[in-house]
């Protein structure tokens, strides 16, 4: 199968522009699943609550979502992209996945980061949900949720063989770190991370750091975008290869998990 | 405080030789605290588990801790260093920390890598202990444990500010990842890594990676021992910079954890 990653530099409340420009990207490129970044139709940064409110979109529905069952319906693929979301009186930073037949499912970010804490509601659900889409089995995350060894290993844990990463960086360390997850779980990891800068808060100017990445289950890059390209890429993978969890012939890195001696993971 | 790493190349079966060579490097740098590698006076590779058993000493006692004993009370400082430990009839990849005044604390290899799997007892006891030595908080962990995230996870969990990492690594992946082990929990991880070549078994010939290193809770690089170099390096850390655990001003890496929704990290 194609695995597509779109990068870009979403112009902050600008959703059709931003819809065009991205959808625009991926139509150029043949992918059987593409991954948009983080909130990627609205842009990043919500002066407050209300304003995230103002763009929020139930699930489904609404026009992000429309626009990319649309897309994904003459072309018999799936696109998993981030944006916000209003489910009654409730925002969340989420994530829909969507394919030839429509929406397929949500992912509402797990780990807030920083001032998101002021503006989204805390996702109090189990979301790490693995779906099996016919190319491959897959599961979301949204950017700060990587720093958690948890998110990536949960997914694993229930047999996700491509964990869509969509992200919003502007701490350095995630592109490395995709390695690192990559290996200790045995999956490939797709990091569609945003470029530019926004500034629209006092003292919060966020510059992001693009150079998306997919990740094999061994560890070896298959893609590296750069910093500040605008783009779709895409790499030809095989899913079953994250099937293979072996890292030497005595060791099943999910097997030999000791989970009787991982209580304090879960203890408050 | 001073953290010093010994990267050597161990003869296999000269215990006598092997102690002195590491206890000598180590001896020629002041530091507080001294990591040596797994297996570090006997060397790794045994043919089986009798020949393991034959060298594999009792914990306290046997001239591997001695000798850690002895440099470690003219000096005032701790050393944790790996070795094959025999309890009644079991054996074990271990590893101990020794003080001034004597032994401190075992470890058990939690995770087996390979072949140790026909040669060792499964550790089935949780060893993730963290130890306050005056100097720092402490905890340990023995080569292949590192590629499971829930062993430095639990050590930080429970207050560790270094990880002591006693390794004899084969697989290229660690001494990257411990930036990954390092940002995701905000501790030091210092890697203490051998070098040389083992191949007294037919059809596995290991070759060891070197390149010790020592990674500050911000994911800093601050010491990167060669590939092939033997000695003993030290760099002067504050284990307080372990006690931030602040990404942002508003995540703390640990606090932030979602345990109530971490349930399948320990199902069996």
């Amino acid at each position: 199968m194609r695995l597509g990653i779109v990068q870009f530099d979403p112009e902050f409340g600008k959703v059709e522009k931003n819809l065009r420009v991205a959808l625009g990207l991926a139509g150029a490129v043949e992918a059987d699943v593409y991954i948009l970044p983080e909130l990627f139709s609205t842009g990043y940064q919500f002066k407050d609550r209300p304003e995230a409110a103002s763009y929020a979109e139930e699930l489904p529905g609404g026009p992000t979502t429309d626009a990319l069952e649309s897309f994904c319906r003459g072309r018999g693929c799936y696109v998993a992209g981030g944006l916000a979301e209003k489910s009654s009186d409730n925002l969340y930073n989420s994530a829909v996945l969507v394919g030839p037949d429509g929406f397929v499912a949500l992912y509402r970010k797990t780990h807030l980061f920083d001032r998101e804490k002021e503006i989204y509601d805390v996702n109090d659900e189990d979301m790490f949900r693995v779906y099996d889409i016919g190319f491959a089995r897959v599961g979301m995350m949204i950017c700060f949720d990587w720093i958690y060894p948890e998110t990536t290993r949960i997914l694993a844990v229930r047999g996700a063989q491509i964990v869509l990463h969509m992200a919003n960086l502007v701490l350095p360390y995630c592109q490395a770190a995709a390695v690192t997850r990559a290996v200790e779980n045995r999956v490939f990891v797709a990091v569609a991370n945003r470029t530019g800068t926004e500034d629209r808060v006092p003292d919060e100017t966020l510059e992001f750091t693009g150079a998306s990445v997919i990740v094999s289950p061994k560890g070896e890059y298959l893609l590296q975008a750069g910093e500040t390209d605008e783009g779709c890429w895409t790499v030809s993978i095989d899913p079953t290869d994250a099937d293979d969890k072996m890292a030497t012939p005595r060791n099943h890195l999910i097997d030999d998990r000791r989970t009787e001696l991982y209580g304090a993971l879960v203890e408050p």
